[in-house]
């Protein structure tokens, strides 16, 4: 397990060390309101274990926290009546990453809500989805 | 188990009934590439139980395809040469789900991709966020 660094937001609020609105806990991982929310009710959970990113997480951990997830799901749709939801997870800088602490977001969604996507997809050119997909095979022996 | 629709363009895939550029397959899950990626390499990650949303996932299922994100996350940044990516799981055709079949998506990020979020963040009012907090743990009781 990395060390906890002094200056972790994340790691101060799971040692009590600063407040937060705590919505659930357990022995991996809390759930706590995003104070800077995409909408009422936007949760973060929180591994317990400091480690920057989601490729840090023990196969052990990263289970705990993927079983969390349906359940929270059910409570923020029940809480905030929203027609659904998106997870969101980012690692790196350049992937919006602002706290160096794995997080996922879990943001509630409704009709109008302004928040749709303007990410624009592409195809692959000819062998460029074979070779890719080869790739993906060769580094995943 | 709920039934695979015939109509499920993700169990056709995973029952080799259409073609697909897997790149990954366990027990609980394929991981492929969209055929409309947001960049080279973008991943789908593809529980074989065909449910509609992350919240009708089993425990067990949610644990183990949670346990497979690191993993595929490395594979990803390994290929690709990304500098991060971003983890985004869609409930709800407000949240911009398009196939009714829970899938996560991996998605690899540079500088200057251009898939920056213009997403607004705001901020409670007074004592909403206490509110909220409260509705949530009322609801996991």
């Amino acid at each position: 397990m990395a060390a906890q660094p002094s200056d972790c937001i994340f790691c101060k609020i799971i040692q009590r060390q600063i407040p937060a609105s705590i919505i659930f806990e357990d022995h991996c991982a809390v759930a706590i309101l995003d104070v800077n929310p995409l909408a009422s009710g936007h949760l973060l959970v929180i591994p317990k274990v400091h480690v920057n990113q989601l490729v840090d997480l023990s196969d052990s951990v990263a289970a705990d926290v993927g079983r969390l997830l349906p359940k929270l799901g059910r409570t923020l749709l029940k809480v905030t009546g929203a027609a659904g939801f998106n997870v969101l997870q980012n690692n790196g800088e350049v992937a919006g990453q602002v706290v160096n602490h794995v997080h996922f977001h879990l943001i509630p969604r409704r009709e109008g809500d302004s928040l749709g996507y303007r990410w624009q997809a592409g195809l692959y050119e000819d062998d460029q989805m074979r070779d890719t997909c080869e790739s993906f095979k060769q580094a995943l022996i």
